[in-house]
């Protein structure tokens, strides 16, 4: 078992506590009376979790009041979603000394974070990510939201947990095409920020497939070390913090172009493979690097290139409306080397010509 | 002109500036272009504010997206006003460098502030109040919220504004009775902490009434830097924000109890009698105190009495549920003098027992 602490400047709360371990949902609820408090408590999960055992696991017959997400995923993640949680907790007589607790993938955790920052103006929320997409990236950074049925996280907010906790015996009971994409993000903390967790990713890779205990511990260990070191540099994304998006800006085109059948983690792949093509572009990349990219993505069994359905100029025009557009078109991350983001003046976003991304598309197909 | 600046420790922007003045709107503009920024701005006023003419002021023929709520007031302090602010600004294609101007009263502050809050995880709200509670009360702060079909702010964050500017002279379009109930806040800021600015209040209340610029901008001056001061202390209300709810234990329950024919100020106005009740009951209150709060409010012509169809029980079943209820009771703000808020043990809401708020409704009939 690992423990880490996270520390946020600029919130109420300055920090919190990550555990990582393997089996700590079947006695994780009197640790979080004693760590948390004894507040209320209010579990938001989904069918699935449900179905798979684990919030029986968690409860053990207590008498906690929950709300189970149904359906499942993207199409759950409204903001109606988000209101009937918060009347829900209403109904169940919370007051603003209650606590949320989220037990799911990402989709979970960023409803459940959204409801809890705006139940009466906010109260804390505990994460339990399910995923390997929610223990690597999503459970820990404090971004929430949801979707509008104009955009994606229209509605939103940053609102750190009071505490993660990472059990990852739940990541046997995940469906192999989740497992590997959310693995994705993995591959991205060390493309970012540390060649040494990549040479690892590389070497145990079959293991982390097998779904071993210690190397999943390991696994996710890097994971929040890279991700809070970042978020706890700048939790509102004014500049380090965007160099987790890598991969996304393109990805998050592809991922929208493919009518959200591609999962996130498949289309951040893409992205982190087109990413490498701009580099490649502008002279940032030697080629053994995006090899070994394309390899451990293939391994992985993720999509390296644009399905065929996808036009280039959907892709285009998605990116043309990316929520983070200046004039009407997207600024980069990139990686100067593998290991270390790409900065010019100090910037992690960084411009790139639309006639190079064009030809990077055109690349892809 | 007056300009304060509000420093709020552990938020991201830490500070903010409060401009006050008479006739501020129709040059405000450009100011706020440029002590803002160039970003996009997305106005939220009410039908009021457009039929007075204030939104044009503002505006002056700018060609700047905006969102009239309507109904003005209460009955559409509903989230479903909110998404539709958010969805409105995303078919106004405005992206995370938006700003939001909050141009009207509190109910138009607090749900554009919501609306900012959740818009993509956060735009800055600059408030514009333009009545006497807004102004006084509910545009500094950072809170906002709005109801839920079960309870009032069910829904809110904690949104502090990127500035505030008051303008005076938009109280002279504001009805006599919103005039009028509004200036108890002023009444509550000077009873929890300033002696000086009661005597004021008492001295200058016909010109108050009159609606006489420079005095108006004296009480503007006044309330924002007790509150600021206040609020600074206690962002979150982890403990002296308490004081700013003296009379609004009693007076929130006595306006759900009216069902909200009662205007917030009233309300009020009855549980600020109230809480001087309770103090004469516990032996705080002198007599000669509790004339001059019930004398100011008689000149502002709000009750000081429970109307006759407002029963003792139902405000003592709805005080049961207040939202900061600690085991089905709520603590209580009282004042140990005049300018002087109570406290016991340090902690600013204070125990009062069942049976002395029973006494306390009974003489308030």
């Amino acid at each position: 078992m690992q423990e880490l602490t996270i520390q946020i400047p600029g919130t109420a709360e300055q920090r919190y506590p990550i555990v990582i371990g393997t089996g700590l949902l079947p006695s994780l609820w009197p640790r979080l009376e004693s760590e948390v408090g004894p507040h209320a408590k209010f579990v938001v999960t989904d069918a699935n979790l449900v179905s798979a055992g684990h919030l029986e696991a968690l409860l053990a017959g207590r008498n906690v009041p929950h709300f189970a997400i149904k359906p499942p995923g993207e199409p759950s993640k409204t903001v109606q979603t988000a209101v009937a949680i918060v009347e829900a907790m209403e109904k169940a007589c919370l007051g603003r000394d209650a606590v949320v607790v989220a037990l799911g993938g990402g989709t979970v955790g960023d409803i459940a974070g959204f409801a809890a920052a705006i139940f009466k103006r906010g109260v804390p929320v505990v994460q339990i990510p399910t995923t390997t997409l929610a223990q690597a990236d999503s459970a820990i950074g404090g971004k929430t939201g949801v979707d509008s049925s104009v955009s994606k996280n229209a509605f939103g907010a940053f609102w750190h947990p009071a505490a993660v906790y990472i059990d990852t015996a739940t990541l046997e009971t995940l469906d192999e095409r989740n497992y590997r994409a959310g693995l994705v993000e993995s591959v991205k903390h060390a493309l970012i920020a540390d060649s040494g967790y990549f040479d690892f990713l590389e070497r145990h890779l079959d293991e982390i497939l097998e779904r071993k205990a210690d190397v999943l511990e390991t696994v996710a260990g890097y994971n929040c070390r890279i991700k809070g070191a970042v978020v706890a540099e700048d939790p509102r994304e004014k500049n380090n913090r965007r160099m987790l998006n890598y991969g996304h800006t393109i990805g998050h085109a592809v991922e929208a172009a493919s009518g959200y059948e591609l999962l996130h983690g498949e289309a951040v792949a893409i992205g982190i493979v087109a990413a490498g093509l701009i580099e490649a572009e502008m002279g940032l990349a030697e080629p053994p690097r995006r090899q070994r990219v394309q390899s451990i993505f293939e391994r992985l069994g993720v999509p390296v290139t644009l399905p065929p359905h996808i036009s280039e100029d959907k892709v285009l025009d998605l990116l043309k409306h990316d929520k983070k557009a200046v004039g009407r078109w997207p600024r980069f991350v990139l990686i100067a080397r593998l290991g270390e983001a790409y900065t010019s003046s100090g910037q992690y976003a960084v411009e790139v010509e639309r006639r190079t991304v064009e030809n990077v598309l055109r690349k892809l197909k």
